[in-house]
């Protein structure tokens, strides 16, 4: 049947035989026990304060990883080795947000008691995630540090409107998911909290890095700072990033996107230090809003703070 | 291990177990002989005198069937019993058009040779598919009359750009691949084609339905005819879809859009009346470029055309 | 201060003392008793199974009203002696989508039992809202005929779900807030509904015309027939519009669109006529989402059926 | 020097012997007498009351009519042995609209002057440039009629904004240059107009045409009134178009755009009739945007226009 | 009527109580006398030698002002007890550019004469509109020196097209209403200019900072350097913002964007110094055409730009 | 023929007496022997792997170009006294890619037998022009040596697509038409490249910056190496900028955007000083898509890219 060597399912791409992609370092999850890194998707956005289409981002930046290879040319390192599992996304409740909450929650629970050695990289979703992604992870993992990107410190208050994508760390701090000095905020900005949550985290002992901080200060050094902090006194870091700590500029996006953000190379750089510390052991993105992106160019950021965070586990394997 | 049950894979749509979709009477095909209708792909648009993103076209209309029922309310008609093979699509080379078009010609040549009870419907790609594709059912048909849908004649002249979309009925009328008299063009439109090319098919016998035609006769009394001339010279009738054949306001994302063309609703019921033929045994959709639709308008509009194709097959069934 | 004449508020538009606008005639309500017809947004979409952005169509259907005369010279008739309230929007909550269809329950129940001459159009909104919304004028004014425009029945099942954009009318059914006798289905579509559900309406004695029926018998005759036989079995008749109900090259903008639609010029000849009914006393408007529309395209049409509707009941009054 | 064969002009388009394209009839005049045809641009769009692009479509219907051929497969009729002179644009002033009108005026006066048997098809631009098109037609050619494709009467106070694309047929009727009863409005639609002015036409003598008209008479019979009427008074007819006379299904590319309009078709039908008659001596395209169509699809509708324009003009001349 | 807690203005947004948005600080002016900052609006773009939708910026600035908070954590200051009067827009006439920049001039200066201590904040429009606001400036306040950010010199001649967003500072200069010594130009870019012009302002005596200057120096040395220069020779000083001086990734959304142009940090920066100064009591914002912006980027900038200028207001205060 | 004055070609853009624009310097090539800078488009794209308009490039650039100035204020010099070819596009065959391919080359190899001091600017289409481009190149100026701005290698294997936009370096080197120790490849970038082919390009002796290179060097600073490098080894220098180098926030419109790119100020500079060395002589600029650009802002960086050259060239002249 010689000729039917053409037929391949829809949408095939085209192969080269001397290149390794990063799809063909990943698989769909079969139920065995997890070594090593996966992704799962956490597509809920309803809960989100303003209209945001964020659950469709796990798709758009599975699609992004996997137009991207696992060559690092400036490390000369390869990642074409990696066994990564794809467990899919968890499924969202049409109409019944907190639940679609919990779902997430008791998913995670559930795989990483059976999962000892499964490090996470969730895709969101919304920032709302959050509260239930830790929560369950601090109950898998033990003392969790967190270290959160964003221009936002998301401790709304839960009168307003519930568990919200603006309210994750408090529904931490408040439950004592997580202690105040273990949290580390990198890329609050101006002109977008209120003076009543920033004197509240500043209370709890939470650790706060304006971006006037990032522009003045270096990245790196930052970075340092806040992994030796939280090497005291945590047993694993948690990684999460909102997108939206990056300017409007570089992600467009995002559904509060403004001037004034950290640049996506500073991102990247600190993503990578990141992944090279043994103790951190999971990575969240949340706040992209494919709906209202350019070529998910934001979708494409993820991807590559994806492939840094590997290349900083793969680099601190090889020392 | 019940908390799982809320892990699926990416993109997973909502289920209603009350409904039956399109895509759950499609199966992607693993080689048996296939009995009755199959999709296949011919995603070709490097060939187009303009630029195209034609080849994307499969992957749109299968995503738009695939948000459909399978049951026609007009007709208290449910087409969940049936078993469709979806082959995939057939791949093209990056740089050899020509290779390509022979592709898709001993491809499903192939396939016709080993299911002599398949019933294509292929899913372009330009019109230039329309060469490999009438030439492969005609080898393995016997006597083939055309049905084509079309503002223009296709028979452009070889010699100014080689097998384009504008040529594929030049070639299958020079090849002697079909005769002039068992071509039918429905929907022929003002200001754009040439006289010298309205000559050349009438001297080859085909007949015309011009736009004029068309709004003065009813399109059953159009297809009543055509129907009856073709049941008396041919063994099988391709129909054969450009869909620019609709007017720009109604199949917005094809590359050659203008205003007087046939209404949707016209178009619909010419291809119900086809499905109940008998002797339609094929069917191909052509000249659909998502790159430039407007919210995939013109692939739903395909997608309902794969629909009532089908809806007449079940007709005729029913009888 | 005589150059201070010029400073106006931002986005003011261009007067001309000669034209009455629709903005002229609506004022926003001061809480005093409404006599006559009132406007009133719904703006919820968290309810809806796909992504939508219906709950901005208050906002975009008001600013096209607000562009439109008040002048009919079809019938040479002038609305600009009317007063219309304009009760403003229901604030939905942010993450509890159950409640917030109570809040919508509980408002509209409170403005009809304090005004009770007050004829409401309700803009949502996604089609969950059809439920509180009839629950609410179903208590206020007795007996209740529903009049749908829809392509699809609307009787999902609610276990897949909950009370989603697809379930009002089962709702209405199964709590036998209406009986099904008194609702009458129009423009139900082609491979755009179950089987299952067309089964079950019927059982519940629910009229239905098809796609069909609309092309082949008059929108008029239908009318006729369906005002018939409402006027004998309610005490008031509710214009349920979802504006997928006309087709997709006429109102782009709703989630679900498809060919094989109504016309906008049905439709509005449809709706003139029942506004021109004495028991038709309530319209709503929904399923229309902003965010992928064509320049408000699907706005604009909701403005005209508003203003038609307002030309009926002005030429019932002038009978 | 044979291989540079292949050097053209940046953007040459594919060129097929056996095809004669609009753009191959057309020359750009070089200031000789004209006989018959010639195209003319007028791009003010500066005077629109709303924000307009108008002023680029000159450009983007030159560009639509380029890419259509010149022959007409419905009536077996080629307009290939036409000349037609375009003219360029009329180039207007950047900050002086009153000015850019008066050019407009003094350019097409001096051009009918030293072409008596030059007719002229004028592109805009808004509405604005009708008054002073007419009045130099009229001071070239004698008692003129117009017929008017229009959804708005265009005859607003000239007080409250100056002469604007809202105010042509006002100029026009208050200075006397066309009578009232040499006006024929056509396709006036509901809700886009006021009272004030309607009774202002009315009283003026002028003949009105509305949408209910249009869809309840033909437009046939419609044309037939309009010309024996005109053909009774005046010596030549002048055809004025502004296509937001086309339902926004159809021509979504106007400033003003909305529901219940004519029919493309119909529109197509009647200038085709129009371009029949001996009388009719100029053609006026006003009031597309570029800049919010979508394709250039009105501008492609305007093309179309132009060119059953012409095809009346030769019908009558095979006569 | 506990229930109607929930109707709102349509269009109301989500409100935390523990968050100070811009909008909470803002009031529409009443006519009292103005103590402090007031935004005003100066919508004329017909007067732009491109196609320009810049008389929109108003309306889209403020709605991105009204989206960020008062709080800057970068300096742990809050503008929460600021009282911004709003002053609305000047109304442009539709057909006379001339007579809409004299609306301009005169609203200004009568607003100026009765408002000593009104500090204008004034979001163009067009850069057309400086001549006429810096003209009411100067009446009002006396000698003025001006800091222009400007990709362009913006002194054509005004024979080529009269008075256009390329000439205000032609204007300026030629009726000596600024001094060249106190007009200082940053940002001048590469191949935007003419040597002639550059000419012109050099013997003007005008201080030059091309992108060479900006990139080479710190942006907070020019700013230095300016104001020093500045605070010897004039009054008051007016700060006047093209935003397309910033490069157009950054500020997207500018009628004339390229490449090589400032970055939005640098801006912010140095707008932050300006306000900080004593002298600095005027502010205007023009060049940003929403219509082609994406996602209101360069709205938001814009906004930013007020803010970080009301925050150097507040640092000088609390000093 | 006074008001005549106003006519003038569709499209015509404002003139100001005062300014020079890139136009005024450019004329279309009549055939006579070209003395310096010429420019002529390759507008192939067929031969992407992925779906590509970058045959569109020519046509936005030269557009771009037109509408910049020629006049560099950062150095106070003017290019207004260059004569510069405009050569047009060479015509691609509609289905034979690679005669396509070889018409590129015959025609520059034709081109330069003829013009010997003509000094090319090649605008593309997409990297696969680069192979017979160079090929024509070498084989008129002897040894050359390649300076290559490109996130990827592009030495891909030719089996699996052919001559491809990813394999132009892999048959110049093949070939042996450059030599690898005359390539310099700059901007190399992470996830974007195979092993296989970095090891492939070290081994033919190909020097590699990678973007960690560039940013933890200067660009001058390689700059400087890279020229002196080959400066020793080569008679003439030709630079190949794929835009792509550029990161995706600067070069949006590049089919295979990412992040983690060059800064344009970084190009330009580098571009400025390649433009001054005497042995370049030739500049190529490929993989501009406008159809997924945002306001031709890539072809706009071409623009700049092209007059910094110019301008390092001139900077040269006047040592
Ligand atoms: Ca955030
Ligand atoms: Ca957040
Ligand atoms: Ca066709
Ligand atoms: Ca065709
Ligand atoms: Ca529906
Ligand atoms: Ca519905
Ligand atoms: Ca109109
Ligand atoms: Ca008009
Ligand atoms: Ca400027
Ligand atoms: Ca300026
Ligand atoms: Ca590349
Ligand atoms: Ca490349």
């Amino acid at each position: 049947m010689s000729n039917l060597q053409f037929l391949k399912p829809s949408g095939s791409l085209f192969v080269d035989r001397d290149v390794t992609r990063f799809s063909d370092i990943v698989k769909a999850w079969e139920g065995k026990e997890i070594q090593g890194v996966g992704l799962i998707g956490a597509p809920l956005s309803k809960s989100s304060i303003s209209h945001s289409g964020a659950h469709l981002a796990p798709g758009t930046i599975r699609k992004a990883l996997s137009a991207f290879t696992t060559y690092s040319v400036e490390e000369n390192l390869d990642l074409n080795e990696w066994n990564i599992q794809d467990l899919g996304d968890i499924v969202m409740h049409v109409t019944d947000i907190i639940h679609s909450q919990e779902r997430i929650f008791e998913t995670l629970l559930e795989v990483y008691a059976t999962n000892q050695n499964f490090l996470p990289i969730i895709l969101g979703g919304d920032n709302s995630i959050t509260y239930p992604s830790i929560k369950a992870f601090t109950k898998a993992k033990g003392r969790v540090g967190v270290i959160q990107f964003d221009a936002h410190h998301d401790v709304r208050n839960l009168e307003d409107g519930g568990a919200t994508n603006g309210t994750p760390f408090r529904s931490l701090l408040e439950t004592k998911t997580i202690e105040g000095k273990n949290l580390i905020q990198i890329g609050i900005r101006d002109f977008s909290n209120s003076k009543t949550y920033r004197t509240y985290v500043k209370e709890k002992g939470v650790s706060i890095y304006t971006m006037k901080d990032v522009r003045e200060n270096s990245i790196k050094n930052i970075m340092t700072e806040a992994i030796e902090s939280l090497n005291k006194s945590v047993d694993v870091v948690y990684v999460s990033l909102d997108m939206d700590v990056v300017d409007q500029s570089e992600a467009p996006g995002c559904p509060a996107i403004g001037p004034g953000g950290m640049s996506a190379s500073s991102l990247i750089e600190a993503i990578t230090l990141l992944g090279e510390q043994p103790k951190v052991k999971g990575l969240e993105i949340v706040e992209i809003d494919p709906t209202v992106d350019f070529r998910d160019m934001t979708s494409r950021l993820a991807a590559h703070v994806v492939l840094n965070f590997l290349k900083g586990k793969e680099k601190a394997k090889l020392r």
